[in-house]
């Protein structure tokens, strides 16, 4: 659907979807980071659509599942228990993208 | 206030700050990268004392001034616009803490 | 499902309804500007349900396509890129909306 | 999917659901009461899986359908109408819940 | 300022003020319990002015301290740490309205 | 402090600042009509700087006390009773600037 997004030709819909790629590349911070501190943002503001994407960044920049765990817990108590589905939703992933990668590295 | 909240006595609160302190100690991730974490979170939530807390964490723990700015963008775009009165709350905060420091690592 | 809830006959539940109807009449503004303010209040909280009621009422009331994609626009900057998944919904519900109609404005 | 989530055996997470659960527990307020305040926490935060699972608890609890209701229209009207998808979810769910204990009680 | 509300004479608004104070009328649930149910909503919510109404009118109808902490527990657990300035800002406020009453009921 | 933050020279905040105010520029929609959207969104997500911001540009475009109260009605019925607070905030600030222009047009 990103596609027929662009396809409408909003100005500035486009220029924000380059600045929020942007925003993920390494520059003072690196992108591995930065996908994490998505990651965290997307979970305590709680929208699954947006912690798939982050996790396949997440995985493929190399975080293990241990220190993604570790990442969802601070998400967990800012957030508090209305994120536990979300968590739920995450775990699933991370379960998903390691069995599509032909791996588990816990 | 944190003293008044514990002299109230209730078990179900006590154990959340400690769960809530033990969240940001060294694990699979450092704490270091997980203040970070909790100064996105708290940014997209926008809630200005949790910033201010996790700014002063983040800069004892030797963030610079340029990263914590980019990890401030992370949230800015996640966010929007209706961040951008916290982002200027956690600017001035930066400013202060690095005075009271003597010292400004840009 | 609005007639199962009507059916429990909650005497403040059916009183919000009809003020939530209101709300949306002409008056000092009129229906067509307010659908549109619903359209973008929705957005940004982020509600698929609330964004397709108020797409259907805007582009019966004449909104074109590139105005609709133009408050969309607000929402996002507003909002932020966690507002990307409803944007794309609200894209998607507006290509249906046009097809129903056997028309395309764009 | 809890099951997984206690599986994936992190300290913090699994804390956390202990702490969860415990809130839940006759202390000054009996559990029956703090159900309904989590019903009404989990609705104003328009979490339907966090509503499911605090209807299920109020209406062992013995919460009527009625009573229900009442407590659904202060979440109404302290959350707006973006909450009526999720009042329209809770009314579908106390419907399944009553069919399948073989007994309307309103 | 609700005078002043009440003053610009808009319709909507004023019925939207009458249906809000009806919502915590003893109904199927009575006032009392609802509140609590509008003091953990606007906690989770994270509006202070919101959870010093709430407050005042819970404590006039008989809730003791105790009660209260075991609800805004409630409120902390499902609303996680972002909830904690809002939890000393409401014990805070209890605190004062106790001084007002000239009786400390712990 | 805009200023400070620009002074900050971060690439990312700059475009997002950039994009933030072409916005409500006249496209598909006039900017008149998007500074009303801009005020519903700031208020359903009760940011007080952000509804005075778009209240300033509201009254400098052209819209009247009626309308203004007309819109913010549509932001308490979607945001609900938790938006009070916030459309006091807004009334307050619509009669500051009514007074600045030493002219009351209701």
């Amino acid at each position: 659907m990103n596609e027929r997004i662009l396809e409408i030709d909003h100005l500035g819909i486009k220029r924000f979807f380059n600045l929020d790629t942007a925003a993920y590349q390494d520059a003072a911070l690196d992108g591995k980071t930065k996908e994490l501190l998505g990651l965290v943002a997307s979970t305590v503001l709680r929208c699954n659509d947006c912690i798939d994407y982050h996790l396949i960044q997440c995985i493929n920049l190399g975080w293990s599942d241990a220190e993604l765990y570790d990442a969802l817990n601070v998400a967990l108590l800012v957030g508090g228990s209305i994120v536990i589905p979300h968590l739920r939703h995450a775990v699933d992933t991370i379960d998903q993208l390691r069995t599509e990668q032909g791996s588990n590295q816990t």
